[in-house]
């Protein structure tokens, strides 16, 4: 029998229900690259202070050059959380999180590591054809500092009746 | 005199320091459009979930239709935050948030609102040339419907000597 720490990246995502994410499970996701480019798009779209939106800014700046904004370094979490921790097909959507952390800044040419696990799960009292699933989310940088840490709630699908429709 | 509400919104951005940032300020940081083609480019690159990057998926999904990435509604936030709120010359950086909460679907064709208001502000102990300012953060649809709450903490030099140099 495999460990709760193992079980779950084991199950392809196309599969994973709320049955599966067992409280110690735990899934390394993976790297994802900080594009220049992107932080300044992303900054100069959504989050334009000249720390995230302007090089030449961001160089006299507090942080002595360009740094991601929070948001896009959230956002990069998630895509690897979608890849290759959430299921696929028995996601029903978060209503929040909690402990959102920046503890250091994000630079262009970081690869961040994103390593969840499972902290708490239990069926939904009201509707009982899902489950809330609460995680642990750490990214990571390149020389393995702590760049951001949430946690976050889900609600699943479980496998005996959910949506889709099994 | 002014009172606390209203004085924060009557000060330039580019002249906002620490001081400014007092207990019971609040500002109405205008409104945003929730474009769909933003949804679908945003959901694609970050948050490839069905509900927010395949419309006809979407439609046979769990909310009906498209949905915005929650991470798209908060980078939204963040636009209006940086343009009506956070001072354009004493803003440090935040190291985090907490209860973020996502209690409605955003749809493309929503217009928000943003509205922020001081819950707290403190001197750093540690680094007295700065100041820590605890923000709500509401944002509702044209409905006045809450799509997003969240508390945000952001570093902010004091007008009395920070970063720039005065």
């Amino acid at each position: 029998m495999m460990s709760p720490a193992a079980s779950l990246s084991a199950i392809p995502i196309e599969h994973r229900y709320f049955e599966d994410y067992v409280v110690g499970a735990l899934v390394d996701c993976g790297t994802i690259d900080v594009e220049e480019a992107e932080v300044l798009a992303f900054g100069r779209r959504f989050d334009p202070q000249p720390f995230h939106s302007d090089p030449d800014a961001a160089a006299k700046g507090p942080f002595g050059g360009l740094i991601a904004s929070g948001w896009h370094t959230a956002s990069l979490m998630m895509r690897l959380f979608v890849q290759r921790y959430i299921s696929s097909v028995a996601s029903l959507g978060s209503p929040g999180a909690s402990e959102l952390a920046w503890p250091r800044p994000v630079q262009p040419g970081d690869v961040l590591r994103v390593v969840i696990s499972v902290i708490e799960a239990r069926r939904s009292r009201s509707k009982p054809d899902r489950g809330l699933v609460r995680s642990c989310i750490e990214v990571f940088n390149q020389r393995n500092e702590l760049v951001m840490r949430m946690n976050v709630i889900n609600m699943l699908s479980c496998r005996d009746g959910g949506f889709p429709l099994p």
